[in-house]
C-alpha cells in the first residue's frame, strides 16, 4: 500500500488526511472516511464510525503506524469503501507523507562518500565513516510534502538537493541487530535531504552537525510504500530532474552499511519511533553538488524512486530571508595555542 | 510556577500526569484532578469536568504549553483546589519535565569552550563557534525524570555528566530576533547532556554531530520554572554532586550568545515548536572531563541550578550491553589522496 497525506479544508480549518494512493487508477481514498463506510456496513452507528475511523487511521502517520496490526488491517478493509472515497490524485494537497518524531539521515552509499570527500570536503573522507554507520538528526518542524513550495533561504547561494531512501519505522525497538531491524522498517518513501551547501563546512567546523544548512527544509514523499510492496531496496533506480531535464540516472547500489544495519544501529542505546525516517544518505550522483549544479528560485526539482514515484518540490521564485543573523564574535583565542 | 510531570498506575496501565510542584509545601499538586474540581465548583458535570481538565492540562507538557493562555490560566485556576489534590513530593515518580518534539543542545559559555578544546580536542576552538551559535539535535525517545535510573552504555568507559540550562519554548515562531525570541521562552529547567567522552571523538570526526556519544539519554526535569519566578538567567548559580560531593560549583556567566540569541538563531528558517528544549550548552566546569572525572556504575549524579532545583540521576549498577555493534569495515581510500 502506498500511504499518504493530503489537507483537506474543515469549518474547523485545514484537516490533515491519511490517504491511499492508487497512481495507477489516478486516486488516492480517504481511508479514515472509508474505513466509516465499511464499519456502517457492519452495523457501526455513522458518528462512532467516524470517531472509531479517525482514532485508528489518523491524520498523523505516525500515530497510526503506532497502532500495529489494527492499522494496516483497517487500512486494507477501508479499500472496500474505496469508491465511495476517492479524490482525483492530481487535485489533492499534500503533505509531507509522514510526521515522524525523530528525522535521522545516514551515509550509507559509497559512490556519494566519494564524491563528497572530492568535490566538497576536498579531503580523505574520515576512518570514522567506515566504522560506524554515521547519521545526524534534523528538526522536524519544516518538512515538505509533494508539490508544496520550499522556500529558497537567504543565506545560501549553494541550494542543493539529495536524493535518499527514507526508512520509515514501523514499531518500537531498541538494541535490534541487522536480523531482528527489518521487522521494525515499514517502508520506504523518498526523502530529499535539502542542503545549503555554501555554508555546510563553518557549520560541520563546529563538530555539533547541520544546522542551518539542513533544518529549513526536508522532503518526504509523494507517500510511503510498504514493505510488502519492495521486492528488494538494492538495485531500485533513482532519477533527478531539474526544470524536467534529467540531471542523474543512480540506483541504490555499494552499500556501505545496509538498511538493516542503519536501523540496527540507530537503536543501540536510543529507540525507534513508529513513524520515524532515516534517510539512507545519498545515492551516488544524487545530490548536485556532485554534477557541477545548484537549484535556483523558481526552479522545479523531482526525485524519482522506484517503487515510489516522485517527489516534486517548486522551489520559491522569492528568496527568504530572515531578519536577523548574528554577527561574529571577536576570536579570544588568537594568543592560545591548544 | 514549576510544572512537571509524573507517573502513576492506573487500570489502563501507567499514565503520565502534568503537576505545580510547590518544594517549600513539600507536595505536587495535580493538575488535571485540581482543575476539574474547580470547573466543578463552576457548575460542570464531573465527567464534563474531567474531560475538559485533562484536555487543557494534559500529561503532556509541551501539548499544554500548545494551548497558550488558557493553559496558564487554568494552571493558576486549579491551585485554588490544591489541598484535594496533591501528592508528598517525595512519594511520586517523576518523569522527564518536558516532553519536547525536538531536544537541541548549544554552545554557549566561553569557560566549557575554552576547557572542552584545551582537555578534549586538544586544538583550537573552530573560528565557526565564534561566528554562529551552532547546536546539535538529539533524539527525544531517551529522556530522563528526576531519580530515574540512567544505564551506563556498554560502549564507554567515560560516562560524564554536562549541567545546563534547558530553555523550553512557550509558542511557536520563525525567524525570530534577539528582541523577540525571549516571547517564546516558556521557561527554563535543567538540562543534562550526559555524553560517552571516550566515542565522542570518532563520532564527530564523520561531520554530522554526535550518535550514541549523547542519544542514550538526555537528563529533563525535575520541572520546568515559568520564566515569571526567574529574575535573571545570567548569574543563575550551579552545582555538581556525585554521591554527595560537591564537584563543581558555577554560573550562569560569560555567555558567547545570550538564551535571545540562540532561540532566534535556532528559529531561522526553522520553527521553534511548544515545548522544545534547547540547552544552553555546558556551563563551565559542568562537565566532569573538565575536573578529571568520570561516573561509574552505581554512582548518582546531582545536578542543582538556582531557580529550578536539583535533577537528580543514579545511574545503573550494572554496564547496559547491547547485542550488536557493527563491525569496522575496510576502508577503501588508502590509495587516493583527495
Amino acid at each position: 500500500m502506498k500511504l499518504g497525506r493530503i489537507a483537506v479544508p474543515t469549518p474547523d480549518g485545514e484537516q490533515i488526511r491519511l490517504v491511499a494512493a492508487q497512481p495507477d487508477q489516478g486516486r488516492v481514498i480517504d481511508l479514515a472516511r472509508a474505513y466509516a463506510l465499511t464499519l456502517q456496513r457492519k452495523a457501526a452507528d455513522p458518528d462512532r464510525a467516524r470517531a472509531l475511523a479517525l482514532a485508528i487511521l489518523p491524520g498523523s502517520l505516525a500515530a497510526g503506524i503506532g497502532g500495529g496490526a489494527i492499522f494496516m488491517d483497517a487500512a486494507h478493509e477501508a479499500l472496500a469503501a474505496a469508491d465511495d472515497a476517492s479524490y482525483g490524485i492530481d487535485e489533492v494537497s499534500w503533505r509531507a507523507a509522514v510526521d515522524s518524531p525523530v528525522i535521522r539521515d545516514g551515509l550509507t552509499f559509497e559512490k556519494h562518500i566519494q564524491n563528497f570527500h572530492r568535490i566538497v570536503a576536498k579531503a580523505q573522507p574520515a576512518r570514522s565513516i567506515y566504522d560506524r554507520p554515521g547519521y545526524f538528526k534534523g528538526t522536524t518542524a519544516m518538512s515538505y510534502g509533494h508539490n508544496q513550495e520550499l522556500p529558497y533561504p537567504d543565506f545560501t547561494e549553494a541550494l542543493d538537493w539529495e536524493l535518499e531512501v527514507g526508512y520509515v519505522v514501523g514499531k518500537s525497538g531498541s538494541d535490534l541487530t541487522p536480523d531482528t531491524a527489518l521487522d521494525h522498517l515499514f517502508g520506504i518513501t523518498i526523502f530529499n535531504d535539502f542542503s545549503a551547501r555554501d555554508i555546510q563546512g563553518a557549520e560541520m567546523a563546529i563538530g555539533m552537525g547541520p544546522q542551518k544548512c539542513k533544518d529549513f527544509g526536508y522532503g518526504i514523499g509523494p507517500w510511503v510504500t510498504t514493505m510488502d510492496e519492495i521486492t528488494s531496496i538494492e538495485g531500485l533506480r533513482g532519477q533527478v530532474r531539474v526544470n524536467g531535464e534529467v540531471l542523474s540516472d543512480t540506483k541504490v547500489e555499494d552499500f556501505v552499511y545496509t538498511p538493516a544495519e542503519l536501523l540496527a544501529y540507530v537503536s543501540i542505546s536510543d529507540r525507534l519511533q513508529p513513524g520515524d525516517i532515516i534517510g539512507s544518505g545519498t545515492m551516488g550522483f544524487g545530490a548536485g553538488v556532485e554534477i557541477g549544479k545548484f537549484l535556483n528560485p523558481g526552479d522545479v526539482i523531482e526525485l524519482e524512486l522506484e517503487g515510489v514515484g516522485t517527489l516534486r518540490t517548486p522551489i520559491s521564485t522569492e528568496r527568504h530571508k530572515a531578519p536577523w543573523w548574528p554577527e561574529p564574535r571577536t576570536y579570544p583565542h588568537e594568543e592560545w595555542v591548544a
